[in-house]
């Protein structure tokens, strides 16, 4: 099912955004401004994040504003993790959801009508709103992260997760794991054959393998593996929720993450890293998939399993770098 | 979906064969005559077994059949693992699939209908056909496998599952795994409701959890763990089925058997087993589960994984027992 504004109407139909040979097809975001601009200055207050606690995407962008120190800065509501056939909505009585604190919208497609009354598109987390203009700054999950790592870090607590000298192959990485893994599980997810679908599971896994290799004798994916950037941050928001939601739900079962030798001590290295646990929310994940694609669970049944255990110890400070002093690993139980 | 004969007419509807509380209820198998008796004395040559690749209590009856070495006594015949709106039906183009040599059927339901016109339930497999009386003699798993391992074991190699000396612990634990483990994971993947899920995966996992800590230090399930019965062969069709179906597609998923420490060495030292490798056929397994029950699974994909090595050394030779004389395990590549 596929829900959307068109030139501002709301439109649910029963198509799939598959292309002509049965690809999942993901729309492109419609704003894209950055923070640090004449029109967007970095300022402490005026700018509100919205997030959903289940999708990765937006997953990104609460974790540089969590690891770089800004929720003081950032504002921040959270959508319910169920998508009904209007989309995004705000139920505050919900654990982990807010209120919609800049509109009181009951759903979040208002807030996009609002920025434009013509909207075409569909509507997605993660927004960053801007309270001054009231408009969307930018949806784009990628620019978001790195407009807060770039034109806001200076208000935050120092961490720079997006190195200027080390930029370059942050972006490389980013864009080497999108396709493959990020966007992949969806691909197999949403595919609409069995050869797209298998197409893209064996895609999927030989980046995996490719990565697990990479991370045996590195702690993190980019320079040397010796800083944590924004590259880990995208493949964490995938990887955490693979074994809950990828794996079953989207039919990626040639194996776990969890049995991978290295990918998944660098999921748990990466979730106790200080800042990060607190915006995992695996109930929200969970039920958003399995409630939400009923095009692919008729039932909606959330799944039981797996039992994993994110706060095991994971062995990688063995390895040369480390987490930026500020972010000293949570303790356990904290 | 639910389709089935209504005194003797074929009946296709939407409900499912779910109690009110959700649960999936199983209908009883409607013929229960053994062999052996008067009516159907044990004879070379006079009966015929239909099973399908793909179901559990199918695969127990071939595999005794197998063990036993009664393929020169008893033929057989496998349906399509394909099931459509007209049950099981016999495709012999296809690969591991015949064509009813007995009565030259397109659909296992003729047989039914040929042996009680007014037949109501549904049609299942295994089917033990007489010949001479042209009719079915038993269409209850368990019965299948013992009236094969009593009345016509002394047709065969010599082998016997079903010792008189361990008859009443072999019994008790086919009961005991059949609620929560064999008939458990339909339970899980059938339910109505949540809450029925929920209940029937944890069950389902307190039972194999059990199982796998018995199997630590015995070969096989009874007779103190030295010799394999027909309880191992239960046990083993469910299992040799849970991480390529019931995994993902029943969403049993709190664990993958092969995540068991002794459950997983436990299936391939049966697999490995001579007699039994060549009654598994994986790609029938996956083809039926994922094809056919499109009310779970309503894009009919079959899912890629799990890469499992059923040949892979199990080491539980180390243990007392061991398979009769008659079973050496089937050398690699065999």
């Amino acid at each position: 099912m596929v829900n959307m504004f068109v030139d501002g109407e709301w439109r649910t139909d029963t198509y799939e955004f598959n292309d002509e040979e049965g690809e999942f097809d993901r729309q492109p975001t419609s704003f894209r401004d950055r923070l640090g601009t004449e029109a967007f200055p970095a300022e402490s207050g005026r700018y509100h994040l919205y997030i959903s606690r289940a999708c990765p995407w937006a997953h990104g962008a609460s974790m540089v504003r969590s690891l770089l120190g800004l929720e003081d800065h950032v504002s921040m509501d959270i959508v319910d993790p169920y998508r009904d056939e209007m989309g995004w909505q705000f139920t505050p009585e919900k654990d982990d959801c807010t209120e919609d604190s800049i509109l009181g919208a009951d759903y979040l497609g208002e807030l996009y009508t609002e920025a434009d009354p013509n909207y075409t598109g569909r509507v997605t987390v993660p927004v960053l709103w801007d309270r001054e203009r009231e408009t969307i700054v930018n949806n784009e999950s990628i620019e978001v992260m790195e407009t807060f790592s770039t034109a806001m870090q200076e208000l935050g607590n120092g961490v720079d997760l997006y190195p200027e000298d080390v930029r370059e192959e942050v972006d490389e990485m980013v864009d080497r794991i999108y396709e493959p893994i990020n966007n992949g599980v969806y691909r197999a997810g949403f595919a609409g054959t069995q050869e797209v679908y298998e197409k893209n599971v064996n895609r999927l896994f030989d980046a995996l393998d490719a990565l697990d290799e990479r991370l045996a004798d590195q702690r993190y994916l980019v320079a040397d593996g010796e800083r944590l950037t924004l590259a880990d941050l995208r493949l964490f928001a995938t990887l955490v929720r693979f074994d809950h939601v990828y794996h079953t739900h989207f039919k990626c079962n040639r194996r776990l993450v969890s049995q991978y030798d290295h990918l998944w001590p660098y999921v748990r290295d990466l979730y106790q890293t200080s800042g990060i646990a607190k915006t995992v929310n695996v109930d929200h994940i969970k039920e958003h998939y399995y409630t939400t694609h009923t095009d692919i669970n008729p039932t909606g049944f959330v799944a039981v399993g797996p039992d994993l255990d994110f706060e095991a110890p994971h062995g990688r400070d063995e390895l040369p770098g480390g987490p930026p002093a500020e972010l000293a690993p949570t303790p356990r139980g904290d």
